[in-house]
C-alpha cells in the first residue's frame, strides 16, 4: 500500500454518527479528503455488518478509498474489501494474511514496545498505535501511550503507522510530527456537525506537517 | 453429510458448562454418541473463538466427529472446521456457500414456513428447526413451533433437519416422531452432572425412535 493512503484514516463508529447513516458520513467525509476508511461495528448480526460492508465497498470503490474491516475477516471476504484491520485479541495475523491473500491490505495494532517488535517480523502493510490519547469511543484499550510513545514506537517500527485514540484538529500535527504516517480518528469526524469540512480541517494539518517533515 | 450425523447434534454454551472446560465436556458427551458439535461463542474476542475452535478441531478429528462453527465463517475457515451453522440474521447463505465450498457443510436454521420455503432451493446440508419449544439458553429467538411446526416443516422441507430448542430426554423421541432427523441440544448435556451419560441416554431414544421409523 501507499503510506500515504494512511494519512487521515476514518474509523466508523454508527452510535457516533448523531442519527445520520454512516454512507452518509462517510461519503461527506471523503470529499473533505479522508484517504482510507475503516468499518468497525461491535453491536450488530453478521447480516446488519455484511450489508453496511457491502454499501460502504460499493460508494468507496467511486471514490477509489480503500475499505478496511475492523477484526471480521469474513465479512471482508464476503464485500471484497480491500483489507482487514486486527487487534491483539482478534484472529492471529499469520491466519488472516494466509486467508486474505498477500495483495490484501492487513493492519495491526500495537500497544506497547512488545508488540512492535512482534509486528517487525511480519509483512503487516501498516501498524496502528493505540491508544495515542485517552478516548471514550473505544473502552477496552491498553493505557496510553501519549506522543513519546508514539516516537518511540515509529522509530521502531519498520511498518507504516497511523495513530489512533483522542485524536483531534488540536493534536493531529503533533502525532505527525511524532513520526506517524497518519491519523485515524472516529468522533472528529462521526460526530461533527459538518463531517467534510471537519476532514477537510484535518487534511489542511496533515498536509502542513508532512510537506514540513520533507517526507510528501 | 450422512444424515445420521444429525442424530444428537451438540451446541456449545461455555456459560452452562458448570465451570468445566469446554473440551472436558465435549470429550466426554461424543463418548456419550454425540454425533456431530457447534461451537456456540456469543461473548468472547476473535482470538478466544478461535483459540476454542482449535482445541475442539483437534479434539473431535479423532473421534471423526465434524465440528460446525456458528455464524462466524472466518473462525471456520481459520481452523478448518467441518462447517458453518447459520441463522436468518447471519451472512446469506449464498456467500458462506461460495466461500467455503461445496464440500463443507452448511446448516440454516428456520424459523418458519418462508424460511424453509427459501431454504429449498438452496443446496444447504441440512436445516435447524428453531425453537421448538420454549429456552432459556438463547434469548432472540422466534416464536415456538411447536411438534406441529415440526411436523409441517419436516414435510416441506427437501433438506435434513434437526430440532433445536428446550430439547431434552423427556420430549427427545417425540421430535424424532415428528420427522426430524435429530435433536440438537445445549443444556440437556451442556449443564448435565455427567454429560457422558446425558449423551448415552439421548442416543437411545434416538436410536430407538429411527428404528421404529423404519429410516434407519
Amino acid at each position: 500500500m501507499d503510506r500515504k493512503e494512511l494519512e487521515l484514516y476514518l474509523v466508523t463508529d454508527r452510535s457516533l454518527a448523531l442519527g445520520r447513516s454512516l454512507e452518509e458520513v462517510v461519503e461527506a467525509a471523503v470529499k473533505g479528503g479522508v484517504t482510507m476508511v475503516q468499518l468497525r461495528e461491535k453491536n450488530c448480526s453478521s447480516m446488519e455488518f455484511y450489508r453496511e460492508a457491502v454499501r460502504l465497498k460499493r460508494l468507496l470503490a467511486d471514490y477509489r478509498i480503500p475499505l478496511i474491516v475492523n477484526d471480521r475477516l469474513d465479512i471482508a471476504l464476503a464485500c471484497d474489501a480491500d483489507g482487514v484491520h486486527i487487534g491483539q485479541s482478534d484472529l492471529p495475523y499469520p491466519v488472516v494474511r494466509n486467508l486474505l491473500g498477500k495483495n490484501k491490505i492487513v493492519g495491526l495494532s500495537v500497544e506497547n514496545r512488545e508488540d512492535v517488535e512482534v509486528a517487525n517480523r511480519l509483512d503487516v502493510d501498516y501498524i496502528g498505535i493505540s491508544p495515542v490519547f485517552s478516548t471514550s469511543t473505544k473502552t477496552d484499550t491498553a493505557p496510553r501511550l501519549g506522543l513519546e510513545g508514539v516516537e518511540e514506537i515509529t522509530a521502531l517500527s519498520v511498518h507504516p503507522s497511523v495513530g489512533i485514540g483522542g485524536i483531534y484538529s488540536g493534536n493531529a500535527a503533533e502525532i505527525i510530527r511524532a513520526g506517524a504516517d497518519g491519523i485515524a480518528v472516529v468522533s472528529a469526524i462521526m460526530s461533527a456537525d459538518d463531517p467534510q469540512q471537519a476532514a477537510a480541517e484535518l487534511k489542511k494539518i496533515i498536509d502542513s506537517e508532512v510537506k514540513k517533515s520533507g517526507r510528501s
